[in-house]
């Protein structure tokens, strides 16, 4: 029969056998450090702790450490304490690649500068809201959100980008993922998408059909009666340019006529360089527009933050669905969030980096020697080609050890290629460094 | 020193503060707007005139206005000039009811104490995590998990869980119930589970197929040949036995003879009160059993953090199936709870809660007036009551008040009753207040 002890916290001393009870301990010890149970590094319990989790006197235990000690399977050091000895070095962890590979300067996917993450500001936020926070925080969120972030989203949503919010109607999500994934099982497909975009989110949908897309977003004369659309009107993803005003409406007519959602995917309307700001396409009619926004642009995608702007009557549906088992997001992040928005850090941030991304964008304009468009707005522009040009600028920019995408990738499956291009993130860490080298390939190959 | 400026007739903008005269300016005009001292819909003078008014170059006032527009306070249109944007105060949130109402003493769920959440140990470590962490955090997080996390759960998990784990097969998620959503898509049903469980737990999977459960577990030797079982070694929920020694070795060697899986919940493996601590099942074939642990139990479910410590073979398509969708943990949470780890707080916070825990059992015990039973470990334990007692038992108990389930709540739909009983949270906030109201209940009515 085995016999066991607690040890300090949480683990657990095999003290079975024969022998006394102190050659008894110092061999369960000594089992535990040679099969790595107890790594190197790892610092014990002092022997009273542990004599007293034992049941046994102090002595018995400080002669089993120093026996240890002295066969070398522990160390003793005056502040530091008893520690497992640093003998052998576990086997280095079998890490996956990445998927763009080190040594790429990566500008192929639409990120933000992550290097300018506002640490400090955020830790103040995390601060201010872990102190003020109700102990109900720490407990089972809410399936819609933590009440604080959609407050503060509502005001911030209808402020910045004329979304008509109240909090009622918000639920907090993981991303733009998490939404369409939610979605789709509320609205049954077809979903009309843009011809144009990004394939991980028609992926997410049962079912898409292509609508094709210009300089002014999508051709809302072409959207079939399908029961929902997936559409970016502030900013079409990758084209880049904003719906037209008589094309937003146009939109929204359909979704009445036809009896159908639009999701509108807000990803980046926060960064709008231009004179005329573009609002969310919702505010022309919240109970036929569902609004996705995302964290992901603005600040981070590892935060995993993002919120719906949901119609009356799918408010039910989608917490319901949403329910116990996809509450993903932490709520100590959600109260986080929801600080860094009400105290003004949220708008000096997107201040600060619109006005960096401003810079990138100009620089990328003057300095390629192909025509850029989709310059209004965002963290990514088109760096357009001559038909027939892209696989061959796309191979020469990655051989260059530069990571891109040509507007093809984008492109949903049944679509016909009508543009061409490179779509290129000047939001991404890489873009100063890749600049040069990406318009030495323009300029040979495009 | 303060410089003032007249606007309109009558407002006065409050230029002191630090910042060039623009950033003075715009953040006048937003608090102005923020504190409703400008109203919605006002119109501001023309850029002209108010730099004229303010002795400042045109430019300077030009830009402050473009700002404001852009973070939607101003609206400017031509024809009608610059206004304060028509925001909406938003209405008072139309709040949810919490599951339980308020005004219930909740021992029905086995959550933690959550007004004990180590907010300043927490809040210490996502400083140092934070200021420590590599630009790299802020990207899109391998869908794996933080390196830094599993590093520091693989030791964790081999000394305080004798779980053989290495970072390479550990795999973050979102907590059990999504580990269950990516298991089930994997392993073809049904699969067997405790006849007494977690419904939430059972309705995440295709199929289930009860297996009896008594003091010392699931009764392995009635386990069918299907592809897989769920099961709760450590401390059988809600029964709260552990699974018996022999029957451990007899469950592995059931999924070795039917090819099958074993999921090992250990929700909250590292509540032990007696002297015999029980190792994870995953200790004796880690690669037929998968080890699901979360820190719902030891921290707070509002984390959203659990992991999976997968075999070999189950790794890739693990990662591949969890992917770019299904991100959701928040990479900054993952990087202070693997420095919470390694700095030992999560040892001592374990602690900490293991005595307070054991504390309110001895409580439980010795005011309960009927047998309590699956005291050894956890959150929960169960009050025993003669067969046929427990419908009134549960009304009688929610009529005084107490949030609480009986057995049957949680008996598979498949399974006869065996069991009867209340299963009552002493981990649960409301605990010290509602004892003394649930031993009337138990008195008068069990």
């Amino acid at each position: 029969m085995e016999s066991w002890a607690t040890f300090g916290s949480d683990f657990y001393l095999d003290l079975s056998g024969t022998g006394g009870l102190r050659s008894r301990l110092t061999r369960s010890l000594r089992d535990a450090i040679r099969s790595a149970r107890l790594a190197p590094g790892t610092r014990l319990p002092s022997s009273r702790t542990l004599a007293v989790d034992l049941g046994v006197a102090r002595n018995t235990v400080a002669a089993a450490y120093d026996e240890l000690v002295a066969e070398g399977w522990l160390t003793a050091r005056r502040g530091s304490g008893t520690r497992v000895a640093q003998r052998v070095t576990p086997p280095a962890p079998a890490l996956r690649q990445a998927t763009v590979a080190q040594s790429m300067l990566d500008l192929s996917v639409s990120t933000p500068d992550i290097t300018l993450f506002p640490r400090t500001g955020w830790l103040r936020s995390a601060r201010r809201a872990l102190t003020v926070a109700p102990h109900d925080a720490f407990a089972p969120c809410d399936a819609q959100g933590r009440v604080e972030l959609r407050v503060a989203l509502a005001e911030y949503l209808a402020r910045a980008r004329g979304v008509r919010a109240d909090p009622g109607r918000i639920v907090v999500v993981s991303g733009t993922a998490h939404a369409l994934r939610l979605l789709n099982v509320l609205v049954p497909g077809p979903f009309a998408v843009e011809s144009y975009g990004l394939g991980f989110h028609r992926d997410l949908l049962s079912a898409t059909t292509p609508v094709p897309v210009d300089d002014h977003g999508v051709r809302v004369e072409y959207m079939p009666a399908v029961p929902a659309a997936l559409l970016t009107p502030a900013h079409q993803f990758p084209l880049g340019g904003p719906l037209h005003p008589r094309r937003r409406a146009d939109a929204v007519e359909w979704a009445r006529a036809t009896d159908a959602w639009v999701l509108e995917d807000d990803y980046d309307g926060e960064f709008r360089y231009d004179r005329d700001p573009v609002g969310a396409l919702q505010g022309l009619d919240p109970e036929r527009v569902v609004y996705l926004g995302t964290a992901s642009k603005s600040l981070s995608p590892a935060l995993r933050l993002g919120w719906m702007v949901v119609p009356d009557r799918l408010v039910d549906p989608v917490v319901a669905l949403k329910g116990e088992s996809e509450q993903y997001s932490s709520a100590l992040d959600q109260l986080t969030l929801a600080d860094f928005i009400s105290s003004g850090e949220y708008d000096s941030h997107v201040r600060r980096m619109r006005s960096r991304y401003r810079q990138r964008r100009d620089q990328l304009v003057a300095a390629s020697p192909v025509p850029v468009s989709g310059l209004a707005a965002g963290l990514h522009a088109v760096l357009e080609l001559p038909a027939g040009r892209e696989p061959a600028v796309v191979r020469a920019a990655r051989a260059a050890g530069l990571g891109v995408s040509g507007l093809d990738h984008y492109r949903h499956p049944d679509a016909a290629p009508e543009r061409h291009g490179l779509v290129v993130s000047f939001g991404a860490p890489a873009f100063p460094r890749a600049l040069a080298p990406l318009c030495r390939v323009l300029a040979e190959h495009g």
